[in-house]
């Protein structure tokens, strides 16, 4: 187990990193533009950066799990290649972001995407895995057959 | 271990899609009121639908790591139910607060019903799992024995 | 697996319902307070409660990984010290920062300290892991030699 998702752990440690990045940006922000916690709002600059971060808090849950669904049940390469286009989406959102709130929009979509072929992965795998299981039938071993 | 899984990993990957379906229906609210980001206020339908799915978004870990803990340390059929159970209180939540802030009460409750009942699960399967291998005492196997 | 991760899985469930003691006193403070869903502003003392726990729910994913992969690849029982560790810099600075604001600091560098030592034995453990697996080589029993 721990052997076979040696590389789903160094992604999700990575991105557990970048979002720690992120946290930092926004306490830097929160000098710069003179908001003091507990307070939110008040710059437009810093709610730009605020939300960014938010964001990326929101989805992270969703991206750890279909990361390891799919590294787990479909193939851990694939996972670890769309878990690292996945934070260079983010990368690219957080920085657009907290410059315009349209720049946002190009990373969002890629970090979407990734996430959609994530669950996708996952849920072929599962499938598989739980035919497999529960009927007995294995239809990965069929398709390698032809 | 993934073979064991299955079932909580089919639960977590449908509620990462519901968690994504709520995501997007604050998206269209956003575009249906007229709350530009990164603004999050200013409509109180928006702010009653932003609020029920950030709701989602705070419980979604606690949600996961009970899950898998009562479905590894407990039985993963359990588990799986009350995975179940919560993903319709959630849902109901969701739409009830979307409509009036009093709606919201009954899903809530059922919701917090079925993550307790997971820790609880949880904390019966992790208590007994450490007996067991610290101590030596397998009380599952003296309650079978009844 | 499951048995080597008991004090993992006693930690997460622990700490799960430690976030839902602070979310039980948001809601209480809600009603204290008097602010009604969907608000989440317009009294100082509540906002500072409502930041607190939100802080927590921010940090609680990055929390997981890191003492999971901390506790799988590193050594299980330096990753559940630290985890306590971790719990109880929450537990102060939700405290301190529902009284004031400055409160909050200590807390809150001690937890990032202990999800900073997480995140260090995580990569430390993953690397040695990674090494050994793709490129045979075992560093960790190299150390052991000397």
């Amino acid at each position: 187990m721990a052997g076979n998702s040696v590389l789903l752990a160094a992604v999700s440690v990575l991105s557990a990193c970048q979002q720690s990045y992120f946290a930092i940006h926004v306490a830097k922000a929160r000098l710069k533009y003179k908001v003091m916690p507990p307070a939110v709002s008040g710059s437009p600059e810093f709610e730009r950066i605020f939300r960014a971060q938010q964001n990326g808090v929101e989805f992270y849950p969703l991206f750890m799990i279909t990361l390891w669904m799919a590294g787990w049940y479909f193939n851990q390469v694939f996972a670890t290649c769309l878990g690292l286009v996945y934070m260079y989406a983010r990368h690219q959102y957080f920085w657009g972001y907290s410059e315009a709130a349209k720049k946002r929009i190009l990373g969002f979509r890629l970090s979407l995407g990734a996430l959609a072929l994530l669950a996708i992965l996952a849920v072929l795998g599962i499938a598989n895995s739980f035919l497999d299981e529960y009927l007995d039938i294995d239809i990965a071993k069929k398709l390698r057959h032809f």
